[in-house]
């Protein structure tokens, strides 16, 4: 299934987070990832990301999409992630 | 239709960016928003959006969706806004 997801986290754990993120999804922007996930995958990626995330602070939305319901995304602004985000 | 915005911007500016999601949109995480918006109220949207952004570093994401395709939102760890987030 299409899948977006967006994480809001303190900035000590971003780096972890974001390398969790890069294994399983696309980096469309600094926060912002997307990409195709099987049932399973989904579950996998969740249990790392939970993993890296200090739950009383730090928060991650999961948007999931039936196939054929893929949204449009446009972009305002500085889209594109900037080098320092790619680590 | 239905729309999800998501933002990174330098911290100087996210509350004035966090003020103008709030008059177009529900907060459903820190940097996320989520809301029903004519065209019309988008371009104005976009036009109170980019009036506050600095574009050379901050950007904003908008996905948008046909009616009858609201994406299923799946929320891991902290997921509402903490009462610091709301000016």
């Amino acid at each position: 299934m299409h899948v977006i997801v967006v994480y809001d986290t303190a900035a000590e754990r971003n780096p972890r987070i974001l390398r969790t993120c890069r294994k399983y999804l696309h980096h469309v922007q600094r926060s912002v990832f997307e990409g195709q996930l099987s049932a399973a995958q989904l579950r996998r990626f969740r249990a790392a990301v939970e993993a890296v995330l200090d739950l009383s602070y730090d928060s991650v939305t999961v948007y999931s999409f039936p196939p054929g319901t893929a949204p449009v995304r446009h972009a305002w602004g500085a889209a594109e992630p900037t080098p320092t985000d790619i680590l």
